[in-house]
């Protein structure tokens, strides 16, 4: 297509929400003229499928649960009055006791304020928080926000070397939509065990946000938490950012939670409309169905030019891979679906992964964002008439430029600036782009059945740990994997129990010694003589 | 495959380098018992081509370079004594300088330690240094890492407002093997600003990393900075971790950079020799070639899990995409090569996209990394037994049998710790597997020719950008994008034009103004009053 052509293709079908700021050009994606027309049928049917969910129907039929993110940010469209109470009332259950550790009524025990908030949490429970506590960070903010979001103890150890000796001053914020998530009941224990070596109290300086009645919501009972915030079935993890869960972290760093929940919902306004071509959700998910076939053909480049947006994409993984990745559809049948995600920021990924994009394998589509405003204050130039800012908008557009020139597709949002206000948006026009594919290619997104196997195959690792670690108490000699595994009646484990115990032999507070030999199969292992009692 | 198979599967190809740490697995790869057999001719050509290009051959045809970054490690292999002395000199003149630093030999002209680095890089230039400082990041750090990897001036502005008064204490490396760089140059110039708006002399607080005799070694010497490093036409960017670019960063962070060049050194060592069972490098890219067919048809998933590596990922993108993504092959043929990587770290990652792994799209093969050692200290028990790390080990096991079960493939690298020395090794073996990849799909993997398109292409937008602004201002009144390009003689020019105006009036300091239409060619844009002399 001839670069006039493209200018009249870009300018009749930008799709342009003044009300968010935000403008979606996808004129650099090859459909052709027929491809709306043949879509509207099934789109009319996500956007019925979309108001239905609004309304409280069944959404997620297999848990047998309505999907109200976002009755989150319009309590008034919740389907009944205890929610919409419910809903309102935790906003300001968040707002005022943010307001409380801001200004010193809530202090922690040695007096002082409270400077920096521990987020333990991970998946839903951190992807969201992190992202916009990073988008939104600003010299100004009241608070620094750090978080455990892994069972890694390494890991673990960094924060609190970073925190150092500011766990005094550390407000910690468990957060678990099931209450019993063991990487954060891990990152949870190990943090009090930190706060008892300091001296502290970690019950004044914890809180938990998780569903009525669970463990952690009635460990927190039990040991008089500072506060509680809900977390509701309804709400997915993975769409839970403009709930508490969101909200509180955001709120104590000293984020606008109201813009970024008027931005999530006038985007939900926005998109909510019929009307394919001015919905820029519709737009996008049909976009996702023309590039990968609606099969998940192709992988999704994610390329903000923003430093700030960093983190999207991760964030992005999650809400999309998890709600799209499903073995069967709606009706059953064997589906194999999904959007695969990644991608950092531009121009910094033009220097690593772009020779790829323009010549190597056409497997992907990329999505742009562009951010209008440079920076707060006002630019230098770096050369006569041109600042960073300049370049950084230079290089999006030759690349959109190179890569549409090798047959590469994109699109390209173009924000006005990074607010709550746009933020709130950008999360919200994702998950509505999620929920209208999701019907098109029919499938629920709003389950996550495959995640148990893994979690379940490792509550197998742990229990046979904890086996073999009694039978090499009992026999103190040198056995091999395969003896162990045949007196435990397990031949078929040999290999895990030698993988359980060359993680063990490696680790010398475990008491596990290993005597390697050249092939696993040699290796021999008891207990270290010194651990013996 | 049944369990008991998979153990023996497992014990007789596990491949061992005891010598660096680390064994690989790929018991859980389907390849069959004649695919070794079937490519042992072409991998012993791939052997035959990298002792050829560690002999000094040019293996970087295009460009008429050799490919010397194996030297940097092993300077005896250096094909001249002159190369062999200036490989020698650069790691004592690092070594040198870093000790001045920390001692006060060398201070900030108001006195006291230099504190902070700011390294100022993109690419090549900043994605080994930040994964080799956040993978080896300790609370005895001797100073502290900073990046500025993008021409985002709000990014910018967002680690300048980090560094707040310590602007003083920090030390900056600008990082351009080229030297014309713009986003490093931007980077520079505006880092250069921030010091002069400090009252701070930026020439005493900064050094250069760069090809002898380019525009940023000519200007570090007319200022008077610090020091200047030398980088050399026979290292690529992407290999050029273990040259200046990432030992200077490395050693002023306090990081034991021999021990870095000694893992690196060893690996190659293991990884040179032409015994493909016992070689980790070559069964590494054989399984590249088997899962993805030679052509890159499938992802490849990176999951350490280990918080330290989160970077890894990111870094692997440039070693891996921008080598082997390439149009043609090394006979000019069609070839559109590539592999895909993305990832970030397990646990975490199975919150976010292992439903989509396990479940969707099966587009993928996955390449775990287990760490033996926990953490530095004993470890807790947060079940009876059961530590957090026993859980990360856990979910590792875990998923890759979930995976397994559901036809999914994947590797899985072990290594003992993470330490300078492993870090200089896993380097190593992933610089040595995409050499070795490289001669079987038969690809230049040392250019990158699919990248000056998209840097050309911007540097048209920035051109077109002064003749608009100079138009704009000889004629004060409003015009359309097509006007505009009609006057200029660029009717296809409207769209960039539109872009152009639409970026610029989002910044108030740049003088334009916009009165917004419905459509992109119903905008009309002119000089802003206030702005008019």
């Amino acid at each position: 297509m001839q670069k006039t052509e493209l200018w009249y293709r870009f300018a009749s079908c930008l799709c342009t929400a003044p009300e968010i700021g935000i403008s979606l050009d996808i004129s650099r994606m090859r459909f052709d003229d027929r491809f709306f027309e043949q879509m509207e049928p099934a789109m009319q049917k996500a956007f019925a499928a979309m108001a239905d969910l609004e309304k409280g129907a069944i959404a997620n039929p297999d848990e047998q649960r309505m999907v109200g993110h976002y009755w989150l940010r319009n309590p008034a469209l919740a389907p009944s009055n205890d929610l919409r109470n419910e809903i309102e009332k935790t906003i300001s259950q968040v707002e005022e006791f943010a307001k409380k550790i801001h200004s010193g009524t809530i202090t922690p025990p040695g007096g002082n304020l409270f400077k920096n908030v521990l987020v333990v949490g991970i998946g839903g429970s951190a992807l969201g928080p992190q992202f916009v506590a990073d988008a939104l960070a600003s010299p100004n903010d009241k608070m620094r926000s750090y978080f455990l979001d892994n069972t890694d103890p390494d890991g673990m150890d960094r924060v609190f070397a970073e925190l150092g000796n500011q766990l005094k001053q550390t407000l910690v914020i468990v957060i678990s939509k099931s209450g019993s998530t063991k990487e954060t009941r891990n990152g949870m224990l190990e943090t009090q065990a930190a706060y008892e070596r300091a001296g502290l109290d970690f019950s004044r300086h914890a809180v938990a946000v998780t569903g009525e009645g669970s463990e952690l919501d009635r460990l927190a009972g039990s040991q008089g938490w500072l506060e509680r915030f809900p977390m509701w079935d309804w709400v997915g993890g993975r769409t839970s950012v403009t709930s508490a869960v969101g909200l509180l972290p955001a709120a104590l760093q000293g984020i606008d939670i109201r813009a970024l929940l008027e931005g999530a919902k006038v985007c939900d306004e926005s998109t909510r409309r019929p009307v394919t071509m001015q919905n820029q959700a519709a737009l996008m998910a049909l976009m996702w169905h023309y590039a990968t076939n609606g099969r998940g053909e192709k992988d999704m480049v994610m390329l903000p030019y923003k430093d700030r947006l960093l983190l999207f994409s991760r964030y992005l993984q999650q809400l999309i891979m998890e709600s799209l990745g499903k073995e069967l559809d709606l009706d059953g049948k064997q589906a194999s679906q999904g959007l695969t995600v990644y991608g950092n920021k531009g121009s910094t990924d033009q220097h690593a992964y772009v020779q790829q994009l323009r010549e190597g394998v056409a497997n992907f589509f990329v999505t742009f964002i562009e951010v209008l405003q440079d920076r707060e204050s006002s630019s230098m130039q770096v050369e006569k008439g041109i600042t960073s800012g300049d370049f950084l908008f230079g290089f999006l557009q030759g690349t959109r430029t190179a890569l549409y020139e090798k047959g590469r597709e994109s699109m390209t949002l173009t924000v006005e600036r990074i607010d709550s206000r746009t933020i709130g948006a950008l999360i919200a026009l994702f998950e509505r782009c999620v929920g209208l594919y999701a019907s098109l290619i029919n499938i629920n997104a709003y389950h996550q059945p495959g995640v148990e196997a893994g979690k379940k195959a490792a509550g197998v690792v742990i229990a046979l740990q904890l086996e073999v670690v009694d039978l090499l108490e009992r026999r103190r000699q040198l056995l091999t994997a395969d003896e162990i595994a045949a007196m435990l009646g397990r031949p078929e484990e040999a290999e895990t129990l030698f993988t359980i115990l060359r993680h063990l032999a490696a680790n010398q507070d475990r008491g596990v010694e290993a005597i390697r030999g050249t092939k696993p199969t040699e290796w021999q292992f008891r207990i270290r003589a010194a651990a013996q009692p």
